[in-house]
């Protein structure tokens, strides 16, 4: 801060210059009385200089008694899953109400390593929102699977000091923490020596196995799935970030052991979020009203979409409305749905009427995109040489991201490759390494998807992102395969050896560089055509459920490039069954 | 932290290494849930490791249901308002369950400068008692008498990034801030530049002027005085730091306007405590006494002695018994009395049964004594010449730091001098400058002080600590101060020319090298003789009185050693009345 900008801003907040823009006649919800407070806002070079009467405005705008919110904050967010780009989705959740995003590039970090990071700090700079950035703490997740990238220690250092990071984004090898994993454990200590903090992810930790995770330094944990696991996590000093997204619905059953004692330790956050979701029902704000709806005081659920959470990110310039604070604000007609009519950042109006305003320059994503790269691949590699036919298969669970490990029978030629039988819902599944040119595939079996025509393949499978892909026979599920990646990665989906439909995600083969209104357009075309046109399961989603049948650290079976995996003896098996 | 540390931190926590040290069943005081918790306390390496059943440990201490807390935290203090030393004040609160302070060394920075904040800083080393320093913000307090030193935004920068600098101390000079006083500014900026925190000292800021003293960063603000005032400054985002001290008691009344909501958001302090207070009432712990008369939840007023000001002064290691945390805590009888039955500080029992465990060695106080340094002094310089007989006398309000601005008539002798009337309340005070030879003396009357034989002198002066003297003729009031030069300082009672009471003060003519048992008797053998035998009024207390008669900055009409200052016209004026 420079002494001319200070001195403007004690001059206006003195009530001796006139303010930039002045807000009259607010509601204010002051999180830190915890009570609505009629006033007027003075703002002053993107800051708030006073709260009160009587000021002066070269701008003034009249709430007309509507209530004004400090901005929302998403405290934990993986922009990816939203197959977006940084910049769209800010557009399409600034409206909403949201400021700041607290957000973990996990996912292209596992395709592009520390320049997937970068292009993501460069990207937030599009945009209005302010996105805060984790390190990604677990690159790759597991070393079952081959990743685009590594990132140890070692790796970190560089950008770690970037005002953009706040720390370690969710340790999930928290075994790995636990059991002193010298790999695990030279990443937090960087963290401690740069004084970043470390967010969490710890399902089901409780007693001992807590202690050591809060004990290495962990922050907070958005994995509650129960009161009584929210309460222990609490009691140790965790911050809890309550998660409500997409997938992921632990909000209204958390909120049962939120008091009034308590709540200063809930944060709000949504993990994972599709556009759709968005389009359907906004973000934090829509946390807000399910937190209304069970009942918490809309002071304090604001609390837990704000100052809650600035301050456990130690964001100290945001999260209030109070003088000093950047002007982050949103202007809303209740506490009740939360609609925000105006959004301001910095003190400008960003949004209005859920229009998103500002004009949006994209960043350049040549440094993210061409990252799917096979080698020799063909129908031929996908191809099976089964010695009998009483195979292991991945049952999925709808709705689940767990699956279930089953045992079947199927139809298999004289080379022992299988064939597709109808009337039976088991198709052939390929996990293909799409980032180093290995040539690794793996081969099995998926149980519950019901495809009865062609296949789909997709470039996005948590969390090193191969390209999976489903079908009825080698040559529809191996054109799939081909077209994706002349397409640079996304989805597609083929029947009767032509492209039904298709998303392109050239931004490492996982995000789109189209508008958030035309992926939620046409992932709902592709939605439906898989359902309609292969055939899947209309209690699976067909997309979504796929993108987690590689991600080896989930019970109770899955399948990476490198083969089939059982997570209860976490190690690989065969195909063929016992 | 180092890769071992860390290691066993957590092996520990795991359960699969013993605890250095185990407290068994325990009722923790969890400041997280707002609850009590049955467990016991695994600690390593000075770390709480653990909370739970089943640890094992190398030592056992069998806590047999005690209350286990945090270690209390007094959120501001100035230790030289003790006239002991860091390590001497460290004796005595740690047996009151105080494990960390945050001192604002503000006193011997106005006699020593940098000089005298290094040798706190050393000096707090000497002792288990944890010390958080503040950069004295105002040194001088005021420009209308000449400090020991000057500490401006340069000077600071060397020591600014001391670890053991928290931030910028209590911002006194608010209508600097307010009207934008570039010298004050700048030391804000430093604060800023060094990502440090400034604490504030804002009485009766409201409105507008709150909202700019806010807006330019200061966080917090012990001065409150009313509900009202408190509400306002909750409101605008400040913290709150209660005060009970020796002399300023706000506790009981603020904590009418504690709610669950705000409580968060409130800190305990004591500011400036005598031993003798320590002695008889505690120190932090009789602050949760007074909370808990008050009708305050105790747990709510733990918080408000621990979680709450580790989080405001960002001390994130300690507030709490967390795994991770410094195994700072105390085990207590019951949470009415709060009397503090062992105190551990890192792990090791500093106290038990009120008395301090580890052997003393105090800080050489060499570079800090001497400071007493008056050039040209003799009775002579006590005449007066004055030109009426009808003068302007500082009248003492007994139990308050404002003085009343009065005329009196007064007997003067042919050169123009007092003479000294024993049937009116009037006596000659003198304040000389004591720092830099320049000579300086201000001359003026007193009354309500009520003396009547001899003088007493002191070096002790807020807040510059020149030497202020009063007494009944100049040849004793000379006499005294001579003798007080001679010990480098201190407190001193002359009468029929000879010296009946006297305590030194070496460190810096402000602070004993003595026990806190030691002066605390001595100063009541003063007190006691200063009233018996040379005729002070009961109803002041002679040298407390006396140390705020030089403060220009609080009303109504003060001496410097510059001279006469009238408040309310904010300039000197003649001691001869109009």
């Amino acid at each position: 801060m420079k002494m001319n900008e200070l001195k403007n801003l004690i001059e206006v907040a003195a009530g001796r210059k006139s303010a930039d823009l002045l807000i009259k006649n607010c509601r204010i919800v002051n999180v830190f009385s915890g009570e609505i407070e009629n006033g007027d806002i003075a703002v002053v070079d993107g800051k708030i200089a006073g709260i009160g009467e009587n000021y002066d405005g070269k701008k003034i705008i009249d709430a007309h008694e509507k209530f004004a919110a400090p901005g929302f904050i998403d405290a934990h967010i993986h922009i990816e899953s939203s197959y977006i780009s940084p910049e769209e989705l800010g557009k399409i959740i600034v409206p909403c109400g949201t400021t700041t995003i607290i957000a973990d590039p996990h996912e292209i970090a596992n395709v592009c390593g520390l320049e997937g990071l970068k292009y993501m700090i460069a990207a937030a700079k599009k945009t209005k929102l302010k996105i805060i950035f984790a390190m990604p703490s677990c690159v790759p997740a597991t070393d079952f699977e081959d990743a685009g990238a590594i990132l140890n220690a070692e790796d970190m250092e560089e950008i770690f000091s970037d005002e953009n990071i706040f720390g370690l984004g969710e340790f999930m090898n928290a075994p790995g923490v636990i059991n002193c994993d010298e790999k695990a454990l030279k990443k937090i200590l960087l963290a401690k020596k740069f004084n970043k903090l470390i967010d969490g992810h710890g399902p089901n930790l409780t007693e001992k196995n807590l202690n050591a995770y809060v004990a290495a330094g962990i922050l907070g944990d958005h994995e509650c799935m129960t009161v009584e696991e929210m309460k222990e996590k609490i009691s140790r000093g965790m911050y809890i970030l309550i998660r409500e997204g997409s997938a992921c619905h632990n909000l209204r059953k958390l909120l049962q052991g939120a008091t009034e004692k308590n709540s200063g330790r809930l944060l709000l956050c949504s993990d994972d979020l599709q556009t759709k979701t968005i389009f359907e029902k906004g973000h934090i704000n829509n946390h807000l009203k399910i937190c209304v709806e069970e009942k918490i005081n809309p002071i304090t659920a604001i609390q837990m979409a704000t100052l809650n959470t600035a301050e456990t990110f130690r964001l100290f310039d945001r999260g209030a409305i109070k003088p000093g604070n950047c002007a982050d604000f949103v202007l809303l007609n209740d506490l009740k749905n939360f609609v925000a009519e105006k959004v301001f950042i910095d003190g400008e109006i960003v949004a209005e009427d859920g229009k998103y305003l500002p004009k949006i320059i994209s960043q350049d994503i040549s440094k993210v995109r061409g990252s799917v790269r096979v080698k020799n691949f063909s129908a031929e590699r996908l191809k099976m040489n089964l010695k009998k036919n009483f195979v292991n298969v991945i049952k999925i669970l709808p709705g689940e991201v767990v699956t279930k490990k089953i045992t079947a029978e199927i139809k298999i030629d004289s080379d022992g490759d299988f064939i597709f039988d109808s009337s039976k819902d088991i198709c052939k599944i390929a996990v293909i390494e799409r980032h180093h040119e290995t040539g690794k595939i793996g081969l099995g079996f998926l149980s519950g998807y019901g495809i009865k025509f062609g296949a789909i393949a997709i470039s996005v499978a948590h969390d090193s992102h191969n390209i999976i892909v489903a079908g009825v026979n080698n040559s529809e599920m191996a054109f799939a395969v081909e077209k994706l990646i002349e397409m640079e990665g996304g989805m597609i989906l083929v029947k009767d050896g032509k492209i039904i439909s298709k998303i392109s995600l050239p931004i490492a083969g996982i995000m789109s560089d189209k508008s958030g209104e035309f992926i939620a357009e046409k992932l709902d075309e592709l939605h439906k055509k898989a359902h309609d046109e292969l055939g899947i399961s209309k209690n699976v989603e067909p997309v979504m459920t796929l993108t987690f049948m590689s991600l080896s650290v989930i019970p109770e079976i899955k399948l990476t490039n490198r083969g089939l995996f059982d997570y209860e003896k976490f190690n690989f098996i065969d195909v063929e069954a016992e």
